[in-house]
């Protein structure tokens, strides 16, 4: 494991301007710099788009030995996604900041967990500190 | 309010050649070029696209003080949007051309409209020029 | 469209003593007056009822050009409603004040809606003006 | 058997004007005055209301030694009618003048037919006539 | 109409027998032979079947003028039925004995209503006669 | 707590003539009658309709300090009567002779429930003293 | 009870050639031998047909003291069978070679097991001996 | 009524500590000694316990001639509990302290409800003294 | 792939005279000609039936290579088909005359197609000749 | 098979004192005595709890060949029983002393029955009998 | 009918590296040149994309006589590809590799087979073969 | 952040023993002491259930500085455990050893999780590592 992506859906190019009261003030590039110097072992590629298909490439391309995910409101509309992720080999990841079991009812179903190695929900952006460690533990 | 975007979503690029029953006879760029002038006292930005990201990229970098959309057949199945819309500050309106409530069963529901400031909906072409005037008023 | 009907439904008399961050502060005869003021090229008839089968009863004897219906909690429960809209050949428009949509989930249905030929939803008492806007314009 | 009462329910006063592919083109007094004609044998009483309370009354005050109900849009949402027609002891039959069945699905359910006697639905106004000639066969 | 057949569905040899509580004492065959008496204008078929497909056939096969058919527990299941009703031309008209919306909910729900010229429901026996009557008033 | 009113809705005037096994035999006016002796110290205003609108009527402009309601087959069904209970400030406590919850399914829900300050279910006549002494209290 | 009757439906003459990881190895009239051996004391009747109105009509003409029904695949959807052992005082017991409970959804509910004594339901074939040793306990 | 006993089912002993704001500030044992002192003439029974069969255990072995019962969280999910009060011949009244059906949908319904003599719900501590004097009165 | 069997189920017996809108005005037996005449090189069986068992009865006793079939009304209802369908070693492919999908929605799911190789839906008669080019390809 | 148990759930320690219409007059030990003096070859271990835990805790440590599982309430709602079930290797046969399908329609689902070897439901006390007979056949 | 295009949606173009179980091993670029090399007389344009609103874009500009598409994941989510079907006047046909209804419940439905002229599911690689047939049927 | 303690649901006891293809060959107290000899700067306390109530007993009860609860079974039924989390102040994380999403439909909802902190998913016994990570970043 000496290379990790992360892949983020829509709108999460936002974080720290929107809707603070849910997903925190922290900035997500700042977040990921931190987060690079904190684990030096491993390369920690970043991918971020607002288009699902463009998504569904990245996950097709990707160079990673592994694959953490947030895939933002498209968790729970997209077919292609999971399709996507039981296409490839490499072991992909589910991560959410908010706990998305505690809002709206749209929300508490994820299209693509069946597909993912696992989910990691709830812990702000540490979830995906926590999906790391997982890959390094 | 001097400054109002209308974005358009899927498929609404072929009104005036699309299913004319339903949306009428009259192409949207020449409906748009009659309402600059009726409105001169606003400028009038306009953005559409078939891609579900690209109008989550134009309402975030949107520059206008009020948005006007009409997101087309997204309006029943994007979560992104309606997060993108609860992202953002600019105040939003909701449009619909038909009567989407007498329509298939699927059309009914929209899930943008709890984020939006309100919705106008039915009135064909009009129902633009009805949210414009609802920010001039 | 020299005379228009504003027909209002059950607990639109309380309009601000009630649910005041809902419904806001404003007392709707004073609006009514500021409208008529506002709008002296139109005659406006106002009607209000708590009663569904009055509601039924002025729809049918309405004497006025084009109709503006609230019709409040019935709208969602209102079959008679519907079928008095669909009997008339005036036009009906219907609006609400609040965002049905971005509340308690049996608001987000409006069973008169298909039957009338738009709806303006979420303005407040603007949206009443919006709809008057429509018919003048 | 020497007195029936026809109760109609809201809307039915506009037949003859309303929706005429559904409701046929004949007014119901006219209608009313030939079957009082055919049938000298027994005395038919009438009441009509689009106030659902006021059918509540009337069944509970009806003189009539049978009642025969078309609730128009009340069939398909009033507990209350179906509660006063358990109430009485009156044999009540629902009668429907366009099958219902063949309409938009809300019409496909009538809450009052299990508290009436029986149900005669989709013979134009004949169904009327149809209900009557049960209580005299 | 000169000539009318009446098909029975499944079980329905059995009445005068089977659990009378809900479907009376009388048997069919003595009910059919009084309905003869009674109405000697018109030539009465009669077709009982247990089986599906032998409704279907009867119904594409009859020679008369008008049907009376009570599907029994076909009513609620068959789209066959159904379909050859609206495939052929004469007039359908369909009976229950029992009020069956009053009794268990799987009954509650015709599946060819929607393809007859009405319904008639829960008059016993009588429910034939009053069939007959429609075609003969 | 010097004053509570008593709302009766849609065909609680039948109670004593009216499904007496479910309802029991007692007329509500004589139960009344003796309620006000046994409580001297309140003063008991009552009222009962079988209009919907009516019951709204008299929930806005009721005079008591407190309201127990029962509103009979509306209880189900009526969004403005939540509406109106919602509108108001008199506390407001829901009553039910029978046990709601043990008998038909679409008796099982009441709309106005969360409206009201709270519910007193199946305890017969009993179910408005019990609530009266909860003023009282 | 000294005469047994066992009623197959669709598919179950197929037994030993179908589906055999669900259904077993074993021929049903292989089986139907051994079980008369096995059992002298009682006269063991079989009928079997693939034609739903063809097993009603066996359960209405039986002779047997006793029915054992395995109605395969109309298990699921038959209303009439349901109504033919309803309409029968012969006691019926409904059997399953597999359990029904875990597979495909739609299997998992018996529209005709409220109308039999009982059921006996993933013991392969034996669950036709068990049914037939309930009948001689 | 000599002898009355208070059941209380899961974390409502918990009561003073656990989430204030819905269920209050004051501990039961406080309350339960006033209630003792207030209602000197019948001895009250208190049991509490977070295990669903304990309760069923409680209810089969209590010796009171009147049991209140709030379920907790059991309250929505519980057949045990429902059959345990329907095996018993005591009289039990079901208490909730907070309004239920203002809170989230899955505590709108009560399994156990039905099998109850009746309801008292969202009158805070006051539902068991509500109870209490029921058994009283 | 020698000897292919089309079987048509209930209904089809009247293409050409049924609903021509639907069905189109071609008689099948006059299409099966030409379709004989067309694909000299197999031999086309064909076998219709109005009864689901008889259908079973033919996918059981099937000679064919292969097998197209239309199972009319009996696509949305039938376990029994599905059964057999599954039961047997020969290829089935399903075909329909219409679109399914856009007719009315209890149209819109094929109980027999998880049992089937595939599904033709939609061509018209062309539909079976499709289906015979699939085995021929 | 020399040492088999039969496991029972929530309230069936009250056979033969409760609801005797549904579960027969018979106390559970007494039959119990009869059935080991019947079948004298096989050991009958017993276990009754009210506590679903400690079903979980008996299915797990139980030393028979076999077990006999009525689990009363829990059967409808028990995923834990299931788990427990699936997680031994222990054969399991389910047994009701009802018809459950003929009862309230949350007890037509068992959430046991796919984890089971199968279910024998519906002839009182006599199911355990046939479960027993089952394993010694 | 010279000019056909190939429409596929997401992840197909992983075709024979992805879940090669379901989808086959073969890749889709060989296919297609084979596809080409046998039928001469057409020619066979090919677009693929994973990104939603691009196969919208192609839609709407293809310059083929008829589409064939298979849009991979979108079938079952996509209310702009249904749209953008009824748009244009170009004939499409759907098409699956895999029996879409033998697979997860989601994968049932297609949300554009009703703009479609038909589809053809189940066949491989060969459905779009079929489909190419029809056109040149 | 000095002690954490596990607590294990219903059936979790047999892990290493039960359905190992799921839940993995490791026995849980092996699996502890490896962690509590990797992680020894925190004291690790353990508890098992199989009975709901003394879960919520134990979580009432904990001098722990933040609970991981696997509540196995319960997870999918529980209203009291979602309760007792809400009750107490100590952090609770929820664990699952499978992904559950991928499971039977009845396990892809947890009732506890709204009350949780978060939730992690699906990486066999690393779950619980990754989740005391988690408190210990």
């Amino acid at each position: 494991m000496n290379r990790i992506e992360i892949i983020n859906g829509a709108n999460l190019n936002l974080l720290g301007q929107r809707e603070k009261d849910i997903y925190g003030e922290r900035d997500f590039l700042t977040f990921l710099e931190e987060l690079r110097k904190k684990y030096p072992q491993v390369q920690i590629d970043y991918f971020q788009s607002n288009v699902e298909g463009e998504l569904v490439n990245e996950l097709q391309e990707s160079k990673a030995d592994a694959i953490i995910i947030n895939a933002g409101g498209y968790t729970h509309t997209s077919v292609v996604l999971r399709d996507a992720i039981s296409s490839i080999e490499t072991p992909v990841v589910e991560v959410h900041i908010s706990n998305i079991f505690a809002r709206e009812e749209f929300r508490h179903h994820s299209l693509i967990a069946p597909a993912c190695k696992g989910s990691i929900i709830g812990f702000g952006l540490k979830s995906y500190e926590i999906a790391l460690n997982y890959f390094l533990l």
